[in-house]
């Protein structure tokens, strides 16, 4: 069996929802799929979900970056069109967003909203089959509400991000465990003992706070919400503002969505052998620039890891300030993608019943699907829970 | 020192943000403030502190059970009009609400809106007097936006319950120490090893199993929301129905704001010996009415906890199924209605102030108050977090 | 019921071996057990199942000051013969000790060795018709260890407090947990996000430091030992020195078996309104004497604390120094005396079975008792575990 | 550089302690240390430390499957005459222990005492010069014990594994961590909400166990030691036989130092999908001889996982049962071994000045050094703590 092929039998193993969603029959018959996500094991298992369910599923990635060929490759021999390469320049790239299109497909399943985007101003021809759009992420969410805003947006979008079952589990669990697994297997360094400062207290900073306490750290939270702060100061933490906590810091992990959390006289402050990494969207958080141009020297310090020396200090950057997660580990753990991508299966199901009494506007995720995707994750793992009886429905009415 | 006085001293020590409050000079000068509060001594010295910053203050409780009549005797020593008196009948209590009323405040801080339902219905002749309502709980809410939607709200009203530093903190942190306050010191009894059950995961569930397992129980959860059970999960509980629960528990807390959260069949799957604790608003979630008629005995089995044989089988009930950190202990630590008390400051103060460009309505509580208190308690605590520089905040425009 | 027999009754119900251990005969038959232990609830039932095992009890108290009268009553009127008052003086105290002594009993439970020790001096004619001793705690081992050392000590005596049962569990749990609650209900104060100083890290200071960890406190643990220091570090905790863990301090818990923890200059860096408590053995952990001198007023706070204003901030302190959880709560919960009380009852069996064959000297806990214990706990719990296969003893001896 | 130097490099970066000892001087000068240790980075910046205090090293593996030949290689460069390779077989890897012992070394480092008993069996012309022994590990110490025991032992040993500042260490905060790094890292898998079965709660599953509840782990003891079961329990895990246990877990780890651990009956109740992993010394706690039997098929699952169907349902080996940390990941953390190092270094120091005064037998870790040690790593995280009074000192004697 190709390695490609290994990858995605294996994360299949732990994806239960999707291995029950494709029991659900070929209620994609006759439909046409387009989709442009990060081309690994867990995206290749959904699109071959999707392709069980009945439809005909054309592929590209989301980024060249994330696209593993061989996953691509298997996954073009497992009956899928795909048109993702890692070697793809941003040229090359969007030419496969065209070749999508090209397909005319009946739905969409877009992260970052490139073929959304594309279809609704270059591609407008693709509109007329279109029935729906499922849109993975908040900014992609945000990139369509434009075109909602301009009067543009020609057919009804689900948000998925908004699902409960998503934003509250992928980045306290997902993000809190991944980013821990990212930085022990990339330093071997003891996380017990250790000063962690994590920047930012939002869900995802949470998640990592959480862990990093579970490791046996010293954690030490800052915010710039005061409410947060006093609310991870009850959680245990110590609070404290940037400039404090950089003099104490073994390891530091930002996650505010911001940029410049880290600044030039912060990097004057830390101890000798600091690591930075970065859990946020995008790799603003770490000033690599500002670290490029005061280091002295910059070396490959390990696997993944830059080592730079700013006034004789040794200062280590993993994953290049991206995402260190995915740029220096596997991304979510499994079970956390299968929980979203059985929002997204069941999002497309929902576009492709209702699509003609939809109208042209971002819908919030639909509260009976997020639920049942709830019930669907403890049914598999064996759990009941208890149900409202009438007259409990009827008290909380009443109060 | 009287005993009541000594209460009140000793919370004293513990509302930093009070005593901080109190020496903001005397913006209720001529103002007179009317309150039905639990009269016990941290209220008792919120309304010192109202006092102190100009205020008529006159007070009665809330519900003359909670009334504690040293402290209401030591307050009117201290130069507050106080008509609470813990043996008062329903009649009687009533009349104390009248009495109050009788001083024609200018605002009035309600805990369940018994002045300000009364005010608008039979003593309307004080509305003309009244520039502003602050009401402390989701049930006086709900009753004031009763009158509201009638049309008969009279006066602008800030729900002080929606503030983020009252719901965030008073359930998760309160709830969470109280709840096991109370049923240690109630039962002597070891909460390491023994299987507790909290029904409900909402914010005080939350705190009363994070506080569980930080005690060493074996915590199992019961919900009804399915999300909200997998969130459960994944912060390591365990998750059933209360029907398998009840057969492992040593230890059940009710947490939910629903009636009939255990059943008639619950009871007689109960080990021999199981403790039962409410730390849900009304004595509904424990059927207590069911578990006396099903008795074949009934005996006080150590102060504050009532036994009863079913069966054969002995059942212990803390408090009479009532809010058992009230009812059994001595409610919320005093930091924690600190907060409380700083946002009634605030709102009361905010309302003399802005009364004249307010509509009658329910107001959110607003969120610059509500970051005043949490920097207020960072102050305190001596902690400084980070602001948003100019560039930071036009970054988060941006994306 | 009176209000000692409701005590009893209370206990009774979470002392699940002493309740099976109740029903294995009658092997005490014919034979005079003396006791001076604590006179309350929990060794009370220990009494009466020594009593439905077939012996003649006669009991004191250990010390006057932790004698319950209506305990003492009731206990008596259940069919032990008992002398412990609370009012009794030293000298009267001394004279209950003859009084059990006059009974000429078979068998000793020792508290603190005095029965032991005035058997051995005062009243060597007892000696003649004694078996066996069972000693509790580690001073009363020390004591009779001085009687071997001499060559007086004239009858096998069993070691208690050495058993794994007793050592690891009622330091960590018991301790940890009654610390707690003792400090929550004496002073309603919150216990998360406040600095809480642990001083020592063995046994009981863990129990501490993990249950403050727990209800969401930051902990700040003081060692000689560095070897412990680093554990505390690696188990998460800030490690210090105390003259500056006291700048920080909210609550200081004393528990390290050693005298002068808290130093006069310490005195002088505490913050205003921090909490001082004692969970080691003796009260010489805090410096009372050193307080009281230099304090300008001293003040009854609350029940159980006593404030003193040194310099303008005050300190209080919960317990007057004395271990808090007994001096000022219930002692250790219920189920952890069920523990050692469980090994007590096997001691005395044993040495009634095996006197003959054992020298007079102080024995370690049999090791097969303590498991003995451990099975039985498991077994009332319903919980199975595993056993050595025989080729899995050939291999760890081979290994 | 090349990138065994890098490796080295890396982990000076987090050897503090190691780095410290480096610059005590040239105590080892005009001494041959001869070592068969792993040969991998931390233990390359071993041998490289000894060499910089004056010795020269002569160094090879102490099992050839964890030789990485690019450190050998940098190390050789390095100026460390290097015998180690990864592709020996048996014999050759018995060769270089002779070409160590052919540099008539003055001192021994040993891991697993191959380099002493072959000293005092084939080649004990080198005993001559042989002034003392450092052993590593419990199995090198038994296998010297048997000498001394037959009277063969000629030289004196110290062993370094019952140090405190070792085996307190290395299980629960080394293993703890580096198994789940391993363990995640390998299956990309949720740990939250998983139930985790940890076989054996001696000090590497309580680590592991910690780490489990830490990462949201659901954990289940299993044990053989009624003691070690009731403490897991007041811990706060779920205990259990292994035979019920394995029908609700999702990863089993074994860390109990016995063998079959997992029963054939075990295999065929275990859930489709489990995952098993060792973190015992050997690779005899997971049945494997068993699984290869009984399996349908075998396959590779992902790298270092091995599949196997067992009556349809799949189960999960990583490396194969053997040490999960070392055979699928980095071994211990960094920091970790930078204790156990320095205590190696101290007892080489040790024994180079008190050889004269010793005599030929096992010696325990002397405590001071032990501590000496502790006080180090303090020192390097800017630690301070309290140290005993002359008046304290004389309490402890009197009680």
């Amino acid at each position: 069996m190709s390695m490609g092929r290994k990858k995605i039998e294996w994360v299949a193993n732990y994806m239960p929802l999707l291995n029950e969603i494709g029991r659900l029959g070929k209620p994609f018959k006759g439909w046409k799929i387009g989709m442009a996500i990060h081309m690994e094991a867990k995206t290749a298992y959904l699109a071959l979900t999707l392709n069980k369910l009945g439809a005909e599923v054309i592929a590209t990635g989301c980024n060249p970056l994330s696209t593993q060929d061989d996953v691509a490759k298997a996954l073009s021999e497992m009956g899928i069109t795909v048109y993702a390469k890692r070697t793809h320049d941003e040229k090359e790239y969007l030419k496969t967003i065209h070749n999508v299109l090209d397909h005319k497909p009946d739905l969409i399943l877009d992260d970052g909203a490139d073929l959304t985007v594309i279809a609704h101003t270059e591609r407008t021809e693709v509109l007329e089959n279109l029935k729906g759009i499922s849109e993975e992420t908040t900014t992609g969410v945000r990139r369509i509400k434009v075109l909602q805003d301009e009067g543009k947006l020609k057919v009804p979008v689900i948000a998925v991000n908004n699902a409960r079952m998503k934003h509250l589990f992928d980045n306290r669990y997902g993000t809190g465990q991944s980013t821990w697994d990212s930085i022990m297997r990339n330093t071997n360094s003891l996380i017990a003992g250790k000063n962690v400062v994590v920047a930012g207290y939002g869900w995802c900073g949470r998640g990592i706070a959480m862990r990093a306490k579970g490791l046996g750290a010293h954690v030490i939270i800052t915010e710039v919400d005061p409410v947060k702060a006093v609310e991870a100061l009850m959680d245990g933490f110590e609070v404290s503002n940037m400039d404090r906590a950089v003099e104490k810091a073994d390891i530091i992990v930002t996650s505010t969505g911001n940029k410049d959390i880290i600044k030039e006289e912060h990097l004057l402050k830390m101890k000798d052998g600091v690591i930075l990494a970065n859990a946020g969207h995008f790799n603003v958080e770490i000033p690599m620039e500002q670290i490029e141009k005061m280091a002295e020297e910059k070396f490959e310090a390990r696997q993944n890891v830059t080592g730079y020396r700013i006034k004789g200090k040794r200062i280590f950057v993993i994953g290049e300030g991206r995402l260190v997660n995915l740029a220096a580990a596997d991304g979510h753990p499994i079970e956390i993608m299968d929980l979203s991508f059985a929002l997204q299966s069941f999002s497309l199901m929902y576009l492709s019943e209702n699509y003609k009494n939809l109208e042209n506007k971002v819908y919030e995720y639909p509260e009976e699907l997020d639920k049942k995707v709830a019930y669907m994750k403890l049914k598999t793992l064996g759990i009941e829970i208890d149900y409202l009886t009438q007259s409990q429905m009827d008290y909380l009415k009443k109060f």
